[in-house]
């Protein structure tokens, strides 16, 4: 089968931990054990997020005016697919992929009318509270926003546009037919806007990677979209004393007012598109059973 | 012609500016100009330096312990691949580039018993005067040293060691015959070292992009290993009022001793590396005159 993996940069650096290079990377390997096996017998092409990575190069790249300028989320966008899909790359070979692996630096084209422009809802970078938080939006110019229940925690929020267009699509496709595990679209793909004459020029957002991986696949007419979080699977009654996986969804059942924005929404959007573009199902589930939910054996399958 | 053409991290970032994304790009908009016509008739392997880019991030990196420790330079070279890349993959399609350009992430295996480990001389960053020099080097752990002539200008220096093996190396030939022109080697490469299983693992170093641009045409059978910077040719008493533009040397006549490291010194050897080993030219020029030196009609042609 060809599969596409949307994982989230959440796997990469858990809630609370210190973004040092080296938790990272002892989380990558990690990844990289669930994921090596299904270079085995299937073509996976990878699409990671970047949400911890891209807030803290944005807050490092900001910190000295003397030094310069806060660099645009485009540009540190493209800073965190060279460095995650360096550590993927290396990772999966030392887990033992059968295949080799190649990590390709991608542009996603969004709209620039997008609504999204105005409303920012995805959460990057660093966790802060509420005083802490005002302090660096009226620093740095942010929009900032309570991320989870309770307002204790604050982080910046930044514009996420739906992708449109995979500009590197045929150089994916290629490199597939080539027999490479591809790592690409990172972040959701450095996100650009095309102007009159096939001009691209990068703007200040970060797109949603499950939703570009579900573009990624449709496009590349991938047998199944997986998408691997921090969850077992798509609970009913999240949240409650009643809470329980659910094994199988069909598409027409989706509710994805359900679900809130920011963690199982955008997967659950994704899954709807992909399944109701295609007719082909999507996975859902843990990044440690990987095979298992591509198997069917885990997780929650949405199913036409 | 398949051609290898190495990019100076310096065509991106003069000395003395300010590291602005900004100013970045639009030196590498100048760039695309002069490289996008290349594509027309040529199959192109682009490789850029990173030296003020990869040294930027480094001092970003390191400047607030309280947020993480400073990253090690393969993770911040992997950064700076994806960034240029990213902004040469963009210019290089503005520019009107004949054909696809993909970006990708490359890592170069590097001996672990290399002499530059215990030597370094790989100058990256901002240049400091000899005593912000000093605090940096007392503050961040770092080797400084004079960076041109007069002892005014500091700059911390990192090991630089030889590139013996490109990892990505056939993902790389697979794009070009699929009609791609590639970015690859960004920095030399992520440097890594393999061990005795095949594991790669990343090294603090940053290699020299025009070895690794050598190595590069070799492997891929280049016809041209095609050096571009910001001098019109390798000069002849280079330094003196007898300073005259050399048009043609063999590479018998070579001696690099004649030029200074860290500037046309490596030129001049992975030309003759090049040269040597494939019995095909390798020219130098400047980049603005791209075209020109590959007909011949510029810049300096090193012949066996």
């Amino acid at each position: 089968m060809r599969i596409v993996v949307a994982l989230g940069g959440n796997a990469l650096l858990e809630r609370g931990e210190r973004p040092e290079a080296g938790i990272q990377q002892h989380h990558v390997r990690q990844a990289a054990e669930a994921l090596a096996p299904l270079t085995a017998t299937h073509e996976v092409v990878l699409c990671h997020g970047n949400g911890p990575q891209v807030g803290l190069l944005a807050v490092q790249s900001g910190a000295d005016p003397d030094l310069a300028h806060p660099y645009p989320l485009d540009t540190l966008g493209a800073q965190t697919q060279g460095m995650i899909g360096y550590w993927l790359a290396q990772a999966l070979r030392g887990a033992g992929a059968r295949r080799p692996v190649a990590a390709l630096v991608t542009q996603t084209v969004v709209d620039p009318d997008d609504g999204a422009f105005a409303h920012p809802t995805k959460f990057i970078g660093p966790v802060y509270d509420e005083a802490q938080a005002a302090r660096m939006a009226a620093r740095h110019g942010w929009t900032v926003a309570p991320d989870g229940p309770g307002g204790q925690a604050w982080r910046r929020v930044v514009p996420s546009p739906r992708p449109v267009r995979i500009v590197e699509l045929e150089q994916v496709a290629h490199l597939l037919r080539g027999g490479a595990a591809v790592i690409c679209a990172g972040g959701g793909g450095i996100p650009v806007v095309e102007d009159g004459n096939g001009r691209l020029c990068g703007v200040d957002a970060v797109v949603d990677k499950d939703l570009t991986a579900a573009l990624l696949a449709q496009r590349l007419d991938a047998d199944r979209l997986v998408v691997l979080t921090d969850v077992p699977a798509v609970m009913s009654e999240f949240g409650t004393p009643r809470a329980a996986p659910i094994a199988r969804l069909r598409v027409a059942d989706l509710d994805e007012s359900r679900f809130p924005a920011g963690s199982m929404g955008p997967k659950i959007a994704a899954c709807r598109q992909f399944v109701g573009a295609t007719g082909r199902p999507a996975v859902v589930g843990a990044l440690g059973q990987a095979a298992a939910v591509l198997a069917g054996t885990a997780g929650t399958a949405i199913v036409p």
